[in-house]
């Protein structure tokens, strides 16, 4: 029988900031290198303390980034102790130059910090195939490592950026076993959007201290439940990673394991800050005007799930029509069946747009109202809710509509 | 060691025709039902002689539209005797009464010809999740049936359009041993266009005899070769269907098998009229402003070779770069990069756009000319050529690109 301390919520203990919570021991700074965007900043570091520990997921894309390649090896090698990101230039599809740039910047910033270059971990978003200037970025080291401080993660969130027009930043106090943790998080991303391991740039931090395999544990569970379900385009970046990172500056005993009593409110709060991280980025996604949530039930595997999820999420003609406010179900209907899904029981699918039943039992709904699906679809939030035969697996993906901006987004510029 | 006749070309024997030339046996009608578009022809009766044999490929979607399930049902008891196509409703996501509903237009077919009703078979286009209603069409068979004629294809084409600019109709003859056959087909589709087994409507007709299993074999090598390698949005239609027919008016003995003396002259015919129809229908792809041509080959697998050229194909960022006419290939290697390809050699990846190399051994050039290329982009017809290693597997995929255009016809009415 679970105890009764399982029993309670975890979120019980969690309050959302409206503000940036500094987690102690993180610091940041910011610069403006000019690489690409004039008249804002584009570079951050971020200072990890001596206690830190850090956990990154990186693009499952095989042509991953120059500075993807360079930071999974330093993190494999040592802690790391800085983080260096630049915007505007992704330093991918660069060969062995764009190594070698990123290398620059990392041995730029251990020289003026007194650490080893494989302590710095380096993460850059921006234009695919271009070489990265970077002797732009090692001239803003000293600065950035000069003007570090626990209070600039709105600053920070900001430098990130590309075609975001939204900073994306997230924060929750937990208080547990009478201790409190901050957990705070920034995230940049808006096309190029389709998670494996994870996606989009993420960087989410925690005064907490927590062992290594448990941050790992956290950090995959997180981003499964955030990052992992959401698509703008379906498009998956070179560039993609998500750092976890626990200060340790509370000075608590590291949390070890799911027994530790500190360990379901500390998840609650990650989770809780990575999952409105991954929905901001789809608010934002590129020329979106709606935000769409897509659950699937009933599946006899959660592959078939995410498989059904996606192929309506991704669907040209389904974001179109969303775009548009247009009830068109067919369309909806068309994705599911082709979607893949190996047990799809066509005779007990039902479809429902908001509280609208569409299609009940693989049938039209015999009442069905066109009328008031015209109005949900209307709205600017709309949830589409699939069942696909009586299994038990289910799963939820958030995504947008397809609008004339994203292609003079794409098309118009560079990103 | 292959003799004399194996060795010629079996386009040798066939010439293209510009203007669609009749086809022994086969008669064609049309008529305007009102059901959705005013002042044009909808309704297509194909009447195929009693010497015919026929054989159809469907989509697979697994939401297969009610047409889609009698004619399958039909085709499997009976040698068709009728084909009976409308326009603008696809009678799919309709249920049983959507059944019910081609069910009666086949049954006016049979009663007025004098035919059993599983001698029709039935073929819908146009938008889902719509009750199809039946009684317009059935009062238009008396005309259709009396109406039949073998000269009728152009008037065919144009009434089995839906959101098509242009009708979609090839036609070639072939001087095979002595004698000459002909081969006309024509097609619709513009979008919701992503092929399994077969796309869009397609109707090929031969005067050819041709014995079953033969003519099985030249539907699907015509297929795999064709429709099967199209891609406007990855969206794969409810309704999907290609008839190869074969009426036998020529008078031959039925072919039978790849050693028949006109196989190959006959086979490379029917290739022609269906990789042309399968063109147009890119061509004429919804919004589409470009003619994309993705050859991908050094696979180990054939299997990864697709992968890559639809990861590409339906890119978005790939289909709006393409649209801006901008050179900006790092988002075609994000796309190879995540396309899932089981053997992907990143160091032997090559990829060119028309004469232009961009990247070699996963590199980027070392002379790289954006100038070359953006003159290149600036084309209406653009290749892009892709090698993902040592392999000797290769594929071919025709696309468009993705146009504000797209993005309207599929947000401002329903298709």
């Amino acid at each position: 029988m679970a105890s009764s301390t399982e029993m309670t919520d975890p979120r019980d203990g969690m309050t959302p900031s409206d503000v940036a919570l500094p987690v102690g021991g993180i610091q940041l700074a910011v610069a403006a290198s000019g690489l690409r965007y004039k008249g804002r900043d584009d570079l951050c570091l971020v200072a990890l303390g001596t206690t830190a520990a850090v956990h990154c997921l990186f693009t499952t894309n095989r042509f991953c980034a120059a500075p993807v390649t360079v930071a999974r090896r330093h993190l494999a090698r040592q802690s790391a102790r800085y983080l260096i990101i630049n915007a505007g230039n992704a330093n991918a599809g660069t060969g062995h130059a764009g190594e070698q740039a990123a290398l620059a910047v990392c041995a730029a910033v251990a020289h003026r910090a007194e650490c080893d270059v494989e302590a710095v971990a380096p993460f850059s978003t921006g234009v695919i195939g271009q070489q990265l200037d970077a002797a732009r970025l090692v001239d803003k080291v000293p600065a950035l490592v000069g003007g570090l401080k626990e209070d600039a993660w709105t600053a920070a969130a900001a430098a990130i950026m590309t075609t975001d027009t939204r900073v994306k930043l997230r924060s929750a106090r937990v208080i547990s076993g009478g201790r409190q943790f901050v957990v705070t998080g920034m995230a940049k991303g808006s096309g190029m959007i389709k998670p494996h391991m994870a996606t989009l740039l993420a960087f989410v931090a925690t005064d907490a201290a927590i062992d290594p395999a448990t941050l790992r544990a956290m950090a995959e569970g997180a981003a499964a439940r955030s990052f992992n379900r959401i698509t703008v385009d379906g498009d998956t970046s070179t560039n993609d990673a998500f750092a976890l990172i626990a200060s340790g500056a509370a000075g608590n005993a590291p949390i070890a394991g799911q027994a530790d009593a500190h360990y379901a409110s500390l998840a609650a709060a990650i989770d809780y800050v990575c999952e409105e991280l991954a929905k901001d980025v789809i608010r934002d996604g590129e020329g979106a005007t709606k935000f769409v949530t897509i659950g699937v039930r009933g599946g006899t595997t959660a592959e078939d799930c995410s498989r059904v999820a996606y192929a309506v999420a991704e669907s040209p003609l389904v974001k179109t029509a969303l775009f548009a406010s247009d009830a068109n179900w067919g369309r909806i209907l068309a994705a599911i069946g082709r979607a893949g899904a190996e047990h799809l029981a066509i005779d007990e699918v039902d479809i429902a747009i908001g509280p609208c039943p569409i299609v009940r039992g693989g049938q039209p709904v015999p009442d069905y109202d066109e009328a008031a699906v015209s109005v949900v679809m209307r709205e600017a939030v709309i949830d589409i809710d699939i069942r696909i035969g009586h299994g038990t697996e289910a799963t939820t993906v958030w995504t947008c509509d397809f609008s004339y901006d994203y292609v003079k987004i794409n098309a118009e510029y560079r990103s």
